[in-house]
């Protein structure tokens, strides 16, 4: 560390300018909580000038703000390239402060101009209908963590750091939110930053001590407890503790430079041996000890605010019923003397104006918390050129999600610094393994020699593996929404460990869509593997196929959900989405050996289309069908065959129409979803009047719950998991949830008139059947092996 | 600390038999993965002996038997009342082993009994169709964490050992499982464990290396780094490492002998202080660093095996394929002289059998671990007492969820010891704080003396918040599973952070229910309160109603959802659901200040049927009516009873029947849930053919989900949450996703075909009225006076 001190840092009149801006930030955060008009006090304060609703969360907002502004005296000094995160991202006034006092604000909305009219809308559309949110929403410029979820903040800045070699993050962690799980774990972030490769993070704890109503865990704690916890997590912390802002000035000032000279020689020292041999950093942070609600009111009614859970919202809330509070009101917004820090105009006066950063520099200006502007496409091989050959539908077998691991492994060869592969120690596992021959697994800590066999563990990893599905996801989103690309595969089952992350994102990016200087980023991509219908190993708690539900519920426009069938259609599918932006794109695919069924070209047809008949697999060629069988999913997709061959070999004459959806909105209504069916192509697949069967990798009402209006819906027998598995072998789990061949089979003859005599007979075969393969796995352990070797027979 | 130490504590005979009972436990657990024949090794084993498909993990199993039969001496020793939890579930072998060898398995399974053929039995049944999982799943006796997803092992353990004074919680904590989140914030439960009052959670971190394929994060930190870690986390680690058996079981009986003292002399010290004085321990915690599957083989075809990641699941896999493999099994499996372990006719070797505890005192059978024997109803208060007077039907106001508030709290004073409630940092938020007049909430942290205002903590305090969903969850479940009761109040957005913690619950109760010797446990009770509707203070991040989706997948004999629109309501449902066993109860019901609808009476038969007409609502007494409106959750009944308000206005002769739903699974076929109408009874409240418009409180696609078969589902027009939200007052969101009275009057008149022609008029007001509204929220930050305090005219 270098010799800079609190007592040498700051000369007199920086330190005073300083002090001033930041007194402007929470002059600025007081009066979006409070104002609609006579932003600058020039008229003595009156009810009329108070908001008659009061929302937002003053306590977080002066720490912010006082973060924000010593980074800019850091970025000012250094030239350093920064963006900033707020954890606490309800603290946005102190966010939005700062970035509208640099310009930036009124440059993207000029409507709230630096001046006392611009100043006045800026105060009132805060937390106000037709206004802006009171988190940092993605309205605000220069955020990529909207912080209204907590948890997240430090995944999301490791994430942004990666491949960003110059670029520092610097990221508030509440110490509200450092109570959560996700929050908790993500600490460990820094043992997956290479300081040759990858940008720094700066965690700044956020100790103002308090939530709503509680204490916080973490600022309650004894100092040498808490310094171990951040310590034993990897960290370096550095302590800037108090309430008196001009020792808390220095302390920080000093700190800041420190930190930033430490990184920058951890990160100078790594660059000289490179990003192969670098090792872990024992990277600096700050812990920042100030009172909630810092400079607000001390005392109201009695009760203490500043420094306590009271300044944790609206700390004087009754001002248009106790007219003493708005006298207080009135005191302390004065106390920051706003005619000493605008002028008549409402300008932010020049000597103060001179201290933030300048164009890109602006933290609040900063590409990377665009990304989409730095956003290059992938640039991505031939999937054609992994398909697997297929002479002939539904007689072969291969590994579904093998081809697409060699896919995945040009991908990263050819886009170095632009693509990463994410999965929680799974990526054998699901047979992505070949991604190990383009880029290992990302490993700084201690290496064994036992690692040489078949660890495929290296310091300049890109592929990223650890068991927390809330740092990956994280990590992918900062990643992401710093304008590069990834891929994340996954357990099925535990995908809902971060359902809320999903929502958050989803809801992120349908704001962004809305945003005309939001610029599109890559889409999430989300391999859905190890699915429900294979877990003999697992059992019961890793069947789940839920996540899809969940998935549902978001805006149209930001969600896809693709259920290939075989290799090539997901291959397909992973270049279509490998391309898109502003997405979630959700793959549902199994990993293990499965039935082939189309040749490359009739892949990427059938993908192009979403849903279609398989000709070959139906025998209406010569009229309207006796009835449609429809496939879903790798597993119900055989299992509709298999259904289907056991019918014709039974029933000859009965026509049968087999349809397979790979893109599961085509089923949705056209108004509801831009990849919707249109009532006319829905009934011309499925019919108007006939049965349809239709075998679901998930819920069977989810396929309800998208298909009910349309007009055969009365028709539409729907099969899926249903929660009856335990330890079974896929035969005896599809028997449990009758989306067997035989169950299927059954379902037919029950829905087709004219097979209600003649059906009789073959059901009770078909049931018999059933027994049959139940009594074997029993016996054996697996299933029959006819029964699991079968292949289309025509 | 006691001065035992390794060099002392164990005489060898002592050593050398505890060391032969866990080799007797590592060749059950190999035997469980491989056999279903031959189980003594009476005969050269042959290929026929050998399971077909081989599953189960072996590498966290022999680490798990260490654990139990060393804690097995301590119970035996100190006669501890001891639990044990198995985070890594997977490693569920080295768990059953040494269940059966202290007969527990035997005598609640009689055909697996404690001899050869039994043995036989044991063997085959485990990862085999038909038998049990191969995790710590229900079947497990002793077992209240299944382990199969991993987090939730510590959270559990420190729910278990809230107001147990007497119990001893121990807990392995995977390398793997300590890498997630809420395992992360799971080493904070220490912070909520009141020496005095609680029973002590003993965790054993096991540092085995490796997970699926890779190093561990925490095993590779140096010592200092993670003893820094722990101690930051408040625990006092204690570290027995080692690949030597001998000494690490010398060091372990030191450390588990040391641990426990140490924990006793903590308790003695706080017990004579009392609960109310009680602060923080530093308990003791032990990590252990052995080999992944310790003591099996040491290499295959060149591969390192034990002590790295390929010892994770079977190590010799090819058994059927090559031959030297089943050689290397067999010389495996001798290795631990099975003759010397066992009798000739299966049975342990009575020198070694008498090392396991006896009795209730077996940690396979404590009853705390099939908690339902233990369970003591709730002492509940009258609910009827804290109803609202409601004299007329929508006109007064009140908070909702305030007297349910009062209700726990009174549920505190009765059943001290038997009942928490559980919150992250929302309880006055939600408006329950009444239930600090009962029972502060536990802080053992630092005080300071603004406490004294208003922070409600106390040492002793039974309501326990944290900003951690997974830690309450966790806990709640952990108390609720060793057969006591809980309440647990939290943000809906927020609820999906635990949606796999339901998913998890949910499927242990389901396998629970059909195992004949697990007595029923408490329901898990979960209020989603700060509801979707009003969210002006925090936006569209807080604005998720999609939880309950999540809960209808699972199993009808354990989910339960409940909507209850008022107080009396709310407090009639909360009152069944206190009573009620083994379900998980989400009741819906927002915080605000919400329009009163029933008298208590009203309420409890409203209740009771879960759903019905509100006759005073509905004027179709003469006949049929025109349309039915339904209102299902506080502000969507509101609104669907102020647009019926509105029609009649417009419309006197139309007919409305108005129905509101308080038990969502009404609405499902009676075959399909229990609590489901008879179609006969739906298609009476519904009718057969006229147009329903049914104004939901969450997603509108789950109200088809749930009646899509219904008679009249083709007139079902459902009115819901469509993410269509930011800061919006709570009118202006209402209009947005169209659920307002104005919106719902005009769904009205475009499906009342009589009303098409006068209707255009009155649509035409209605619009322009929504226009209004949103005006006024724009100009003035609230909604229309008029609107807001709407009451029911009639």
């Amino acid at each position: 560390m270098s010799d800079i001190t609190p007592e040498t840092v700051l000369d007199g009149q920086e330190l005073e300018r300083l002090d001033a801006y930041w007194l402007a930030c929470n002059y600025l955060a007081a009066g979006m909580i409070y104002l609609k008009d006579n932003p600058l006090l020039k008229e003595p304060l009156k009810p009329e000038h108070v908001k008659q609703r009061l929302l937002g969360h003053w306590g977080a907002s002066p720490g912010l703000a006082f973060m924000y502004v010593h980074l800019n005296r850091l970025i000012v000094r250094h030239d350093v390239d920064a963006i900033f995160l707020a954890g606490p991202g309800h603290g946005a006034p102190g966010v939005l402060a700062p970035v509208y006092l640099e310009g930036t604000y009124s440059e993207i909305y000029p409507d709230r101009s630096e001046d006392e009219e611009g100043m006045r809308r800026f105060f009132k559309q805060f937390s106000f209908p037709g206004g802006i949110g009171s988190h940092c929403t993605p309205e605000t410029p220069g955020s990529i963590h909207e912080g209204g979820e907590l948890g997240y903040s430090l995944s999301h800045a490791v994430g942004a750091a990666f491949d960003n070699p110059d670029l520092l993050v610097a990221v508030a962690v509440g110490d509200g939110e450092a109570e959560t799980g996700p929050l908790a774990t993500g600490w460990h972030g820094n043992k997956f930053i290479n300081p040759a490769r990858d940008g720094a993070v700066l965690p700044i704890l956020h100790l103002n001590g308090y939530k709503i109503n509680n204490p916080t865990l973490l600022a309650r704690l004894p100092h040498e407890e808490l310094e171990s916890l951040l310590r034993g997590y990897g960290w370096t912390p550095h302590f800037v503790e108090g309430d008196d802002p001009m020792s808390v000035h220095r302390q920080m000032a000093a700190t800041l430079e420190n930190c930033y000279l430490e990184i920058r020689r951890i990160q100078e020292e790594a660059r000289q041996a490179g990003a192969a041999k670098a090792t872990r950093a024992r990277w600096p942070m700050i812990v920042l000890r100030t009172p909630k609600g810092w400079t607000g009111p001390k005392e109201v009614d009695g009760h203490k605010v500043e420094g306590f859970w009271r300044a944790h919202q609206v700390p004087l809330a009754e001002i248009h019923r106790i007219p003493a509070h708005l006298e207080m009101l009135e005191r302390w917004l004065r106390s920051y003397k706003p005619e000493e820090l605008f002028d008549e105009n409402g300008r932010l006066r020049p000597e103060l104006k001179t201290l933030a950063p300048k164009g890109s520099r602006r933290m609040s200006a900063n590409l990377h918390a665009n990304g989409g502007l730095l956003r290059r496409d992938l640039r991505l091989p031939d999937f054609r050129s992994y398909g697997v050959g297929v002479p002939e539908p539904g007689k072969l077998r291969a590994l579904n999600t093998k081809p697409l691991g060699e896919l995945l492994r040009d991908t990263l060869r050819r886009n170095p610094g632009n693509f990463r592969v994410f999965g929680p120690d799974e990526t054998t596992s699901n047979k992505l393994d070949a991604v190990y021959q383009a880029s290992k697994k990302l490993w700084l800590e201690e290496y064994l020699p036992e690692d040489a066999d078949g660890t495929e563990i290296a310091p300049d990893g890109r592929v990223l593996e650890m068991l927390s599905e809330h740092n990956l996801e994280g990590w992918y989103e900062g990643y992401v929404l710093t304008g590069r690309h990834g891929f994340f595969a996954t357990y099925e089952a535990f995908v809902h460990v971060i359902d809320s992350m999903f929502n958050q994102h989803a809801k992120w990016l349908s704001i962004c869509r809305e945003i005309p200087w939001r610029a599109p980023v890559s889409s999430i991509n989300l391999l859905i593997t190890s699915t429900v219908w294979r877990q003999d190993h697992n059992g019961f708690t890793h069947q789940d196929p839920g996540f899809l539900d969940v998935v549902v519920n978001k805006k149209p426009d930001v969600t896809r959900i693709y259920l290939p069938p075989d290799v090539n259609c997901l291959l397909s599918v992973a270049d279509h989405c490998l391309r898109s932006r502003d997405m979630i794109n959700v793959i549902v695919c199994d990993k293990q050996n499965h039935l082939q069924y189309l040749d490359m070209d009739a892949a990427i047809r059938h993908c192009t289309k979403g849903i279609g008949i398989w000709d070959w697999a139906s025998n209406d060629q010569d009229g309207e069908p006796d009835v449609v069988m429809a496939g879903c999913g790798d597993i119900p997709t055989k299992e509709a065959l298999a259904a289907t061959a056991l019918l014709r070999e039974h029933f000859p004459d009965l026509r049968i129409r087999f349809i397979n959806v790979v893109d599961l909105f085509k089923l949705t209504p056209q108004s509801e979803h831009p990849h919707g069916l249109s009532d006319r192509d829905f009934d011309s697949l499925f019919t108007v009047d006939k049965p349809i069967i239709f075998n679901f990798h998930g819920y069977p009402w989810l396929i309800h719950r998208l298909a009910y209006r349309r007009a055969n819906h009365r028709n539409l027998h729907v099969r899926g998991y249903k929660e009856k598995g335990n330890i079974n072998t896929p035969m005896e789990l599809a028997i449990n949830n009758e989306i067997d061949r035989f169950s299927l089979a059954i379902d037919v003859i029950d829905r087709v008139p004219r097979l209600s005599v003649a059906g009789a007979h073959v059901k009770e075969k078909l049931r018999d059947r059933q027994i049959e393969c139940r009594s074997y796995a029993y016996e054996h352990g697996v299933d029959l092996p006819e029964v699991d070797n079968w292949q289309w027979p025509y």
